[in-house]
């Protein structure tokens, strides 16, 4: 199904210079994209070994929908189109990395927000409630 | 095992302000770490409950180590303690964002790279071959 090579040399995986991505049991890889020219971090998603060749070939992101078990040009329907400023893979080439800047109106968040990471959980004694998050 | 609440609704789980991660069937969260100064990506990791729990009153990143099976403390061993400025979690909340200040000798990878990322896939027609990797 992949057209990727896999590599089980760790030295080859670290050092090396092929793409070989660790797609999971599910045939994934997770996918870090952020705001290239902020550094905000938007969302984490996932690729599976299409969405992640669709997206070097066409430098816009494209992801795989758990949710809806299916390839997810992100934008198609609300505009908000990354365009791929850069693609970095990690270490062991299971995350990927997307600084992306968007079109449209410039968000990501299905709720509409700019990020998915809108809530902060308050850290040590600064929790007053274990629990508790807070909106930014 | 886990402490924290599991909500199956939608919009409490995305607009309430109780946080209530959704581990994965491996009782795992995905955890994204950038430095807090420069806003660098550093890593990819993963967190299970007692990480969370652990990393929520220590304000000290602890993770779940999958190759080695066990809790771990960021730096125990190398020094490169990660100390959380700032914890966020995203809308559906499988994902946390820390914002972290490194120790040590600021450094976050095994490799002994400052970051995890440290290749570039080159995109569209500035990659003369397809899985080619630029080191950084």
């Amino acid at each position: 199904m992949s057209s990727f090579p896999v590599f089980s040399d760790k030295h080859t995986l670290e050092e090396g210079t092929t793409l070989a991505p660790r797609f999971d049991t599910s045939g994934l890889v997770t996918c870090v994209t952020t705001d290239a020219e902020t550094g905000e971090l938007l969302m984490v998603a996932h690729m599976n070994a299409e969405a992640l060749q669709r997206s070097i070939a066409t430098g816009e992101a494209w992801y795989w929908s758990r949710s809806r078990k299916e390839l997810w040009h992100k934008g198609a329907t609300s505009g908000q189109v990354q365009t791929i400023l850069e693609m970095r893979v990690d270490c062991d080439q299971d995350a990927i990395w997307l600084k992306v800047k968007v079109a449209g109106d410039g968000g990501c968040c299905h709720t509409g927000r700019h990020s998915c990471f809108y809530r902060v959980k308050p850290l040590r004694d600064a929790a007053a409630e274990p629990l508790t998050l807070v909106a930014t």
